[in-house]
């Protein structure tokens, strides 16, 4: 049976990344409380395609995520990654998965339990180092969490005789890092720096306290980003620390959904260690 | 060349609906402040399937949405629909088309002008009806608009010492009458049940209006969706009247973007005229 | 402290629905090949709220779902409306929750295993029948599939010396009963009525089989619907049969997304048990 | 009144960006056929903010992108962002945009007209260089296109006894450019590219026609990038030129929704001149 995939390729393009988009597999990944979490992915997966090939083989990016869906842990994914570049025949693999994540919370003040979301992601790049400058394989992991916050505009408490506007945000950090750490320890470092925190129940004593709490700590997004940003530069002397390494890079994101507009105020930035 | 739409089916089964989804068009609606306003619909068009025929002709629902496209009042839109079912020689034609509605509203203090955006739909049915019952054609149209306002929490109000969370809130309003109304009192009307309207443009001294405005006015998702309810009800009573005629049917919806969970708080209601 | 939503409501309005919705939860429900399936489900839950309250208590729907998390099949579903219409001292309870489904499929000819996704959902509810009527509970559970297949144009082949042009589709599928069935056999049936079912993983014999197979049964969007509707109509008496007790109602729908076309083909047809 | 925006902040930390997303305005931009066409878009607009600022005034951002609407070309665009950064008073200043574009397209045979809509976007950012370099200021402006077009599998094609899998992809083509061109052109290369291109309405004739020339021009995912990319590496010289210029830099993206999988195939390539 012909193998067109495998025909060379005349127009001399090579591409920086061909695969697959959108496969959605339920995956487990590690839980701090519970050992591990089975939750439900979308990943894609990709490839470099040099440009004597005419196409890459679809299936095996499928056949490799299959093996692994079972322990995504950051090493995993990475290994994961390896044998997509390896059974490909590839320079890079990239891939990313995306997933929700769960966690268990308990109201501030009635102490309730609920399960709060989280949208996650991993990202990693995999990818052989020129051989000029002594070869190997280079690993690149990223870990992103979107953190759902309240927050309280400064501005609008300032200026009005009482009350102020207040909203959901959205914080999304990514990092990067060699050493391990953990989800949960990112997510509530950033619940901190907000407003407040979200719950999943809350009875009227935990209402009463998040109010006040939140209106007693007013953020614009700008201030959000900064207190973040704060800390995930100084990751390692916190106490209790976030990670066993500084990281390496990341970016800290805020969006607030405004309860006074119909647009979302939005700040953004971003941190490469020296 | 054959066609196989028109050829018999066999398996005696009528299908209620047949058509395309997903058409995206420029389009014009009326406006009050302006005559016509230029925006951007997605249509979908539907004739029924009498058992006797294998397949509708798609391609006739396009073409004559693009000869009505020009202007889409109610009165055209169910002759649009009335052409459908004609042309695609049915007993049914049904279609619904959403879009982005622009009204230019003014800060409430600084006078600022800005646009808002709300998403509208309308949503027609055209039928024979059936000639034991005198025959003849029955048009069933309804209009949706949806209002996004601001809602402080009564009950969070009440118990907290200071402060109150609000949040962004979305009122989905949708209404069937037989006389004309202007979807413009719709929505000046919904955002007047609100804590408070939404704005594009707020100056610091507007800011400081819209806070406080909010905190002395605080509804739930259940108050915000009764008080445009008994304001719908009374339609041609309010002053100004909101239509020539009351509405037939309607229905409230209000959706809470919680500033203290991840989770919305919602609230129904639905009226038909006795 | 004051219980606001408790007091006394004068606009005499009765809601038909209040309660949450989007709550993101990990939940277990029935799988023909494993007993229990994880997965992540997104659910809105609501009860009726008479004229004489002001509003509902939010945080009990979440209490509620949180416990039944753990075991969602079709009876414990029900339980738990049932619960939550009790502690909510209401008439009716409503909720519907969605969750990707995954079914391990093998490829045609090689074998090969990979999962699919498929979107699925429950809707239910729970009422208190009219004492004139002799009182009791009803309960309403419907379940919906969708399931993605490849349809070939049935007129483009026979018009063209050669090819056809074919598309990714989708059936979504929903069906009432009381008795038992799985969502794995209703899937595989409607897979049986496309020109073909999809694979996550197919080697170079599988598609050569897929695209053969799929020429071979050409379906518009309303063939589909009719297959469908069909086999759901005769459930009890396929074989294998779909159910042990025939549908109360259902409804079938396709769209095409037509790979000659930006917008999507569609048919739709309903059916209730005389 | 208090402007806490403008109060010093202590944390040192400088923002990227800083602003407001998701702002929808009808906006105007140029049409080759028509002169100018209104359509609907969502608006991002940011600058970066100085560590010793605690805010940036939000308000600004609309009421300058509010007076720009009626006329977005290229070269308005980047006024518009100027005056961003002179009236927010920042060294850069970033904005991005979306609109649904339309386009009038006949059927191949028929000659039937019918709209084709086209998601397309402009990116720009302005910024002060270095005094050290000779100041002055820099000016960088995209323009992406998504085209969805028809994609016949040349693998399939080749394997199989008769048909080929084909579907619905879409081609994200992003450039850069400091000379004029037209999205139009841009858009009709890209569909000379792919198996076909789509259209609006097809009477029988033109889907005779729309089949038989897809299978004669299979394509994957890669074969549709390399295309693209080299007919945009050589612009100035296709016949009629795509642009006065040759583009400074261009990405290629082709995304098909696989009629076999539910998952998509994916390619991606990128270029900048020497």
């Amino acid at each position: 049976m012909r193998d067109v995939q495998n025909e060379p390729d005349l127009r001399r393009i090579p591409l920086r990344k061909v695969g697959v988009t959108g496969l959605r597999y339920p995956i487990d990944v590690l839980d701090k409380a519970n050992g591990m979490q089975t939750t439900t992915g979308t990943a894609d997966l990709f490839v470099n395609l040099p440009r004597h090939f005419k196409g890459t083989h679809m299936s095996r990016f499928v056949e490799i995520f299959h093996a692994y869906r079972k322990d995504l842990s950051m090493k995993r994914f990475l290994a994961m990654l390896e044998e997509v570049r390896r059974r490909l025949d590839a320079e890079r693999a990239f891939a990313s998965v995306k997933f929700p994540f769960f966690i268990e919370k308990t109201a501030p003040v009635s102490g309730q339990p609920g399960l709060m979301c989280y949208d996650c992601g991993y990202e990693g790049e995999v990818f052989l180092r020129d051989p000029e400058n002594g070869g190997g394989i280079s690993r690149v992991f990223t870990v992103s969490v979107e953190v759902p916050v309240t927050t309280v505009c400064p501005c609008s408490k300032a200026i009005s005789r009482h009350g102020a506007h207040n909203q959901r945000g959205r914080v999304r950090v990514r990092v990067r890092n060699t050493g391990f750490f953990w989800i949960e320890d990112i997510i509530s470092f950033v619940e901190s720096c907000a407003s407040c925190g979200l719950y999943s129940v809350l009875k009227r004593k935990d209402e009463k306290f998040v109010t006040e709490h939140a209106y007693e700590n007013p953020r614009f997004a700008e201030d959000l980003v900064r207190e973040v940003y704060a800390g995930l530069k100084n990751a390692v002397s916190l106490s209790p620390p976030l990670c066993e390494k500084p990281f390496l890079w990341f970016s800290v994101e805020a969006e607030n959904e405004e309860s006074i507009h119909r647009h979302n105020a939005y700040a953004y930035a971003e941190y490469t260690s020296p």
